[in-house]
């Protein structure tokens, strides 16, 4: 039996290495059109800040590594440009032709190009290594002093702050009124006056539908970097009749297969299921593509495993404050017809003898079915903990009136006898 | 309507301001035999490390605050001697006799003092202000140079390190064969290294029955600290006629409230209910006190509120390392008569270019539900927050094959791709 996967990052090595681990005598070929697997896409903004020297640091496993300790054949160089799944077969760059059983699609997402001008030299975007190392050597060497970043995602975050280190004014344009694709107008407005403090500009509701090297919308710059749109990589499939969802991404059952018997797709090229609404989102993020590669890897080995879908957590550190968000902000909540209500409150996380410090929590409830359906999370410490949290209570549909009394780990080295979580819930549970 | 309150520290002073939001015209008097109220008792450790600077500072309200912002009579320095439910009133050391139609009892907890040669100078224990202020005062007069701490709880292994700070050798004795009354072998062998490390002596198994000025068991001393054993201070209650339990402490239903009508309990006299066994336990500690306290001043201002009870989380810092728990270890699952799986795995808490360090988490399922009932986290940092998602999950009955899939947040400053909880989960599903 012969596996393909098409993709060699996150998704597409989870699913060869759970694949390989659920049956031992599979013939296992995975398709990378880069030049290398495995590496942490994540880790690029804090290679261009300086923190990862190089990018290899950033490459987990080696191909040979599979091939030696797996027994996965990684090709990598190797662009899959046509899948004929009548003849189980993908075709290569080279016009090579390999056959398969299964396959798995791991083909990845890339930012959005199409802006008028993205071409030229001086502007860039971040979806490779390469990408990576061309950006770092234009800051190293041309020592540039206005940078303009275009979209205001984690990644347009991260990479302002970046380039904020090297020195550099910056200005994000953002074509949503709010930051993070969340429709929440308070924490947008947080990290407005949050990057202003660091001296980054945050423009709103601006779209940038042409970049030139000297200037975008009349703010001159040395350097663009193009953040927003991320795109799956969904032609290859499209191509081969694997049907697409509304978002434009693979549309996969909960067992992660495609309308194609024996293909199943995983990562940034496919939807998931929004835990809250049921409805399929496209959620691109290094998380579920693990998580979904490997389970991907072990049906397409046989299994029946499930994927129950994502609470959409995400977390992205801004000029040194954590900010968190998971499942619905009450905007989106009303938006897909819930009776949305929201608390939100500021705390010490800690005593202040432990030097603690404000934390603003905001949670949000669907008032019929008094359970927690979205949270946000800002502070300086403690905020991925507490996310998590909220991302735990809203998978498990904890009820508000439980959520008030859960038993959080309480000392003053750590905590406060209050945790924010919990006076949020009690404002929460007075607002129902 | 007359509100009495015996006890103005967490579980006291919450009830009775919980009673004033929910009934303004209540006639509220709390009578606190100490000089103080409203004092943060789990701060004493941190007081006597010198982080602390004065006992004041522990001290949240004054009487005077309660009189004047929530109209609620505080009476400092006014024992309770007796409770005269038939006349529903309260005696107090004096002979007056106050009188009340609800009451709440939160007369907290002591140190055991049961041991032969507790009243010497030289030996102290840590249940008051008082107590603390004295031993800081010993420290920084007499110099002791060799300490000997009873009980190896989150107290002894607080004191044990405060006494460190200050220079001193510090032997810890402990009864039982386990640290942190919890039965579980790696726990008690990880934190009997890490202790060693940082020159602090465990000794377990080491009942503690005479205490002499200068030696406890043949170990040269100058100073004894008694940490073990807390006692409900329920014999108030008892003589009433005030039901307690088979721990000791003073048995409450779901609503608080005692065998006596209109009398409730809250906080560290009183038991509580474990979520995983549905049994009556005995685990006083602050954020229960607090919880429990608001509940019972709900209920006894006319409401019907419901504490559905603890998953028994407790942190604590030990020489630089967090150390947290919650719901069952395996060894007390199956002494409860569980069919319990353990799966513990060592991972790095974030990538090494953001100074990831090891994070031991252990989780605990029961194998029929195929729910979490338990786990450690153990690490430098994200303790709580690893240890409150555990417990999130054990208060909702969350499956194993959902807590696997959970949608943490990730970010390279803040996280790996996969939490060392979704690693431990993998296994632990592997195990079932």
């Amino acid at each position: 039996m012969r596996l393909a996967v098409i993709g060699g990052v996150a998704a597409g090595l989870s699913a060869a290495a759970r694949a390989r681990r659920c049956d031992p005598s599979l013939d296992i070929t995975v398709f990378e059109k880069g030049p290398a697997v495995a590496w942490g896409a994540c880790g690029l903004p804090y290679y261009l800040e300086g923190r990862v020297r190089s990018v290899e640091d950033l490459v987990v496993y080696t191909p040979e590594y599979f091939r030696r300790e797996r027994n996965i054949a990684v090709r990598t160089g190797c662009a899959v440009v046509a899948i004929s799944h009548s003849r189980r077969q993908v075709e290569l760059a080279g016009g090579e032709r390999a056959p398969y059983d299964r396959l798995v699609v791991a083909t990845g997402a890339r930012l959005d190009r199409s802006i008028d001008g993205a071409g030229h030299p001086g502007i860039f975007t971040l979806s490779t290594l390469e990408d990576a190392r061309r950006l770092r050597c234009f800051l190293l060497e041309k020592k540039p002093r206005r940078a303009v970043v275009v979209g205001a995602g984690y990644l347009g975050l991260e990479l302002a702050e970046a380039l904020r280190t090297h020195g550099l004014a910056v200005t994000i344009f953002e074509a949503a009124s709010d930051v993070l694709g969340r429709r929440d107008a308070a924490l947008t407005d947080f990290l407005r006056k949050h990057l202003e403090r660091f001296r980054i500009e945050l423009r709103l509701g601006a779209r940038v539908e042409v970049v030139e090297p000297g200037s975008v919308a009349g703010v001159p710059c040395d350097l663009v970097v193009l953040a927003a749109g991320w795109r799956p990589n969904a032609e290859l499939a499209a191509e081969a009749g694997i049907q697409l969802g509304r978002t434009g991404a693979i549309r996969v059952s909960e067992h992660l297969e495609t309308n194609l018997a024996g293909v199943f797709a995983a990562g940034d090229c496919a939807e998931t299921t929004h835990l809250v609404t049921g409805r399929s989102v496209y959620l691109p993020l290094g998380t579920t593509a693990n998580k979904t590669g490997r389970i991907a890897g072990a049906n397409a080995a046989g299994r029946r495993e499930r994927f129950p879908g994502v609470a959409g957590t995400c977390i992205v550190r801004v000029c040194g404050i954590g900010v968190a968000t998971t499942g619905l902000s009450e905007a989106q909540a009303r938006k897909e017809g819930l009776d949305a209500v929201e608390a939100r409150v500021e705390a010490l996380d800690k005593p202040r003898y432990f030097h603690g410090e404000p934390v603003t929590v905001t949670l949000v409830a669907d008032r019929g079915a008094r359970c927690l359906i979205g949270g946000t999370v800002i502070g300086p410490e403690g905020v991925a903990g507490r996310i998590n949290v909220l991302a735990t209570a809203i998978t498990s549909h904890l009820r508000v009136e439980d959520l008030e009394q859960l038993d959080l780990a309480y000392a003053p080295p750590f905590a406060q006898v209050w945790d924010p979580i919990l006076i949020a819930a009690q404002q929460l549970a007075k607002s129902m």
